[in-house]
């Protein structure tokens, strides 16, 4: 198979405004710790208010995904809704640059909403905290989605935060039958425990249909299978998923495919913002698989290109993510 | 004298757009390295096409100072013009959020220009080269100067790249004779070498008739004074300014003052980015000088600001200078 796209993702393009606070702050912000949020516009416009001064850099969990992706040297696009304000073409400038292809049509200009930011709090500890107003990225449709593309990917991406939102269903569904149709591979991230609440029936829906490859954390597992450990939920979804992979923050991650379970260990880094952690170890693991390693080799660049962004602010990469595999001997 | 506010600063309002390239791309995309260079929208729409994926951050020079002064707790304000678009939204909040008052009405939303943005490209050896859109910022005019603040200033802080554009000699003039009038000073920044051979007879003689305060650096006073030697540029300056505090990198800081010269070592760090290291300079040196301060310790002040605006990517403080003082047993 040597298809134009390695892989391509579908997600919510949005802008990250990242500020770091302390923990009184989230409470006195009612912003809860750990998770992301939805919000309108109007709470998006208060918390700012409160909010210290911040940083612009361009985010959304998919997209994050596909930078990183790019980042390695993959062949990539990325489809995603913004509008042709500012910070839509930061969105879309980021991605290019990065070497994705990025080809959404923008939100028509007459509508009322902006481009989707997501406002990320990071206290002390490295942990952040999101809340999202999704702006016109919720109003990604099937008609952004391009069969023709879609045909031209070995793996497609989903985000599971991209389940909200009024035609989202409808648009993964068409990206999944024209990718399917023409050979290629489906892969989920289940995105936050929260989400995966929300819309536990559809994803596990589509799991039993469509996917070949889950990302997850040990939490959103859990959220999912209801079983009372993790080793029951991986096993569990081991059965009806080819590949799951597993992140649990500094234990590492964990692959089970093939009836078998492989482990890597975290990177030691110092956290300064958990943002784009697991978006990041998707970047790494999907670059390992495609390159045809071993499976703990996926998982182990996964966790390398997942320390690097962990160690700075902002979910897309700064440093050489194809230097630090080859440091590691994975390059 | 406790007047509302200690320091109030003028100058170019804008957002920085940060990206980390080698000096070839400086090379193959025409930007001289190490100065400020103003662009056209063309000309800045061909450069960002060009970058790869970048940060956004609230930039500015007086903006940058100002923020860093309110960082240390000093009362402060700032006029600079931005449009009712995101990234003058970003910078208003950012600046507030800080703890300035910033008041600048938008410029009209008729107009054709946007928020100014300043594409800084960080090289590996932390030199930043900028191209600078002035947007709207470079059409504050005398009737965005409110004489009543002006009045409320112990000291004016008057950006030197600000004398770029129509209406900015008339706004600077409107803003010191309120000033002035009211018992405040005077301080200048000379900014860039190259901004100081554009605009140097203008200089000279507002330096002769108003400045108490001169902040500049090495290359910039030999451009204004021409002298052999720094030395004698010092001399010079001293001869018709009350104060100058004069930055030379890695050779730290002097200060003339009341026929003597002090001097401050540079604050060892690693040079992530030097943007911003003049105007956070500037931040430390009025802090010190109104808590009333020895000269040098004032001139250590700046140096310990600089040190930590050029520890990272972007010109506004990141970390806490309050306790970066009290570290240095001057908080």
């Amino acid at each position: 198979m040597n298809k134009r796209y390695q892989v391509v993702g579908i997600g919510n393009a949005m802008v990250d405004v990242l500020c770091q606070v302390d923990d009184a702050f989230l409470s006195r912000a009612g912003v809860e710790k750990g998770i992301m949020q939805l919000i309108d516009m109007p709470r998006a416009v208060a918390l700012y208010g409160q909010m210290g001064p911040a940083r612009e850099v361009s985010g959304g969990s998919a997209a994050n995904t596909i930078a990183g992706f790019a980042a390695l040297g993959g062949r990539t696009a990325y489809v995603g809704k913004v509008r042709d304000d500012q910070l839509g073409a930061i969105f879309a400038h980021d991605m290019r640059a990065q070497g994705a292809d990025y080809e959404t049509p923008f939100a028509p200009a007459q509508t009322t909403e902006e481009t989707g930011r997501c406002m990320v709090l990071v206290t002390p500890d490295g942990e952040r905290s999101m809340s999202t107003y999704l702006g016109v990225s919720e109003h990604l449709s099937p008609t952004d989605i391009d069969p023709a593309q879609m045909a031209q990917a070995e793996w497609l991406y989903l985000e599971g935060y991209r389940f909200d939102g009024p035609e989202s269903h409808a648009a993964f569904a068409k990206a999944i039958s024209a990718t399917r149709a023409a050979g290629g591979r489906v892969s989920l991230t289940l995105s936050d425990p929260f989400c995966v609440k929300r819309h536990r029936d559809a994803f596990r829906a589509m799991i039993r249909d469509h996917v070949d490859l889950l990302f997850c954390n040990q939490h959103e597992l859990l959220a999912m299978y209801r079983n009372a450990t993790l080793d029951e939920a991986m096993d569990e979804a081991a059965s009806e998923i080819d590949i799951v992979a597993c992140t649990a923050s500094e234990q590492g991650a964990w692959v089970l495919a093939g009836g078998e379970r492989h482990h890597a260990p975290a990177v030691a880094t110092s956290v300064v913002d958990a943002t784009g952690a697991g978006d990041l170890f998707a970047s790494g693991f999907l670059w390992g698989m495609i390159e045809g390693r071993p499976w703990a080799e996926c998982a182990r660049m996964g966790c390398i290109a997942a320390g690097e962004v962990i160690s700075h602010i902002g979910a897309r990469p700064e440093a050489d993510l194809k230097a630090l595999m080859a440091r590691d001997r994975l390059g």
